[in-house]
């Protein structure tokens, strides 16, 4: 891609505009406590808009022909084939709880794949970013190059999903199949189980139920550091839905099984 | 207590101390990739143990009198009454997985409360410290003062603990009656669960299975920010076991009644 280092540059800066944006509402405790607001303020709809407003006009000034897909406003066409994908914070209830582990995420599609993408967590000041020829965190502590880990059978694995329930019944057994399996399984990390598992330390992500915007930026960064991204059927995950990310085709292959394997009677409702 | 001061710079130089000796092998891929190291090196148990050493050393020099009990060393009998309880690395899962939730705890006791407390961040460079005056938050974002939040009804409430199982199965129930009441329940976060609670940002903690260096340090913390620590009988946590942390004596009473209802008939195996 010929203007690689523009798009790179760009997708930086809208990363540190979000942060502009998010960092002041984080940990408002005044928003809880004061009462000075109105009754109905909800300090993660605030950032998550003024973020995405925050991002759009770093595209507006830089990359006007790109169209944008963004959580909060939507749908705007562009011109040059290539589509910004945006979740201003993903996490909402981390947000909430205080907890660092909600993300900025962006993400570049060319239609057919993820071209680059970066998780950022404002708060520890972490920037994930894969694509491009780049896979790499930026951090307080020191940068490193990003890689998924190999060599490791399933029943060594980490696996890591948000919600124990995972999505509905069905995806919850089918879930529950993966889990039996693997040595370790975590909960409620949203978006930063992603980047973990591009750092090399967790080898399985499941979800369910997610949107086109929850995974982009996330499958740019965790296929650019090695690893595989794809729905539960093995087909696509750019429009979200489930979507299961491994860091090497072995684990993909043995997940997908148990994923799909069949379930023999259904008990209780689905 | 006429030497709060120094207690409270012994604490922190203990933590500068543990923090210089964990974070080489926080995230340290090439003790999972290379093989250079002996097949049963564990990282954990490295950083736990240099962590503790660390720690003591620093008593050794600056409190001989006190008495100590660590996670990996055991007891030590003091002269001063004062114990100070170690847990160098609470989260070892989440440290595993390269999760920033972790934490560095330490307590000090005078055999029958928590008299000072800290819970340390390495990674993100956060400490919530509590007790001898001070409920603090140290962090590279600024610092804050520690509170909990007050007025939440039990239905408004965000819940955390670390396992979804919680422990045995009749525990998993109980816990269960209490999340079935709240409006969120997140987990995973082991110790930083407790700093979110002194932060004002979660409103209940619950476990069980806990060790006495598990909650030490947070009970601190926790009571220092305005909130209580109990076990689920409304007694002492200082054994750990059965915990419970909660934001306000109402939101503690309304727990421990959904805690302790009557079961009816128990199905399945205990």
């Amino acid at each position: 891609m010929q203007d690689a280092q523009q798009i790179i540059d760009t997708a930086h800066e809208m990363a540190d505009a979000a942060r502009r944006a998010i960092l002041p509402l984080f940990r408002d405790a005044s928003v809880m406590a004061d009462n000075k607001r109105p009754a109905d303020f909800d300090p993660v709809t605030e950032a998550d808009r003024a973020a995405e407003m925050a991002m759009r006009e770093v595209l507006a000034r830089r990359r006007p022909e790109d169209g944008i897909f963004g959580e909060e406003f939507g749908q705007s066409e562009g011109r040059s084939g290539l589509t910004w994908i945006l979740d201003p914070i993903d996490g909402t209830r981390a947000f909430l709880c205080g907890a660092p582990s909600w993300g900025v995420l962006i993400g570049l599609s060319d239609g057919q794949r993820m071209r680059y993408g970066l998780i950022d967590q404002p708060y520890i000041g972490e920037r994930f970013e894969g694509g491009l020829g780049r896979a790499r965190l930026t951090a307080p502590m020191g940068g490193r190059d990003l890689a998924v880990r190999r060599g490791i059978a399933l029943d060594q694995a980490t696996l890591m999903t948000t919600y124990p329930e995972v999505g509905s019944a069905a995806e919850g057994r089918a879930f529950a199949r993966v889990a039996g399996k693997v040595r370790l399984t975590r909960y409620g990390l949203d978006c930063y189980a992603y980047a973990l598992l591009a750092l090399g330390h967790v080898d399985l992500v499941i979800e369910a139920g997610l949107q086109a915007y929850d995974i982009a930026g996330p499958m740019a960064v965790v296929e650019a550091a090695g690893g595989i991204v794809t729905d539960w059927q093995g087909g696509s995950a750019l429009a979200g839905g489930r979507v299961i990310a491994a860091a090497s085709a072995e684990l993909h292959e043995a997940a997908l099984a148990l994923l799909n394997a069949d379930e023999g009677p259904v008990r209780g409702s689905d």
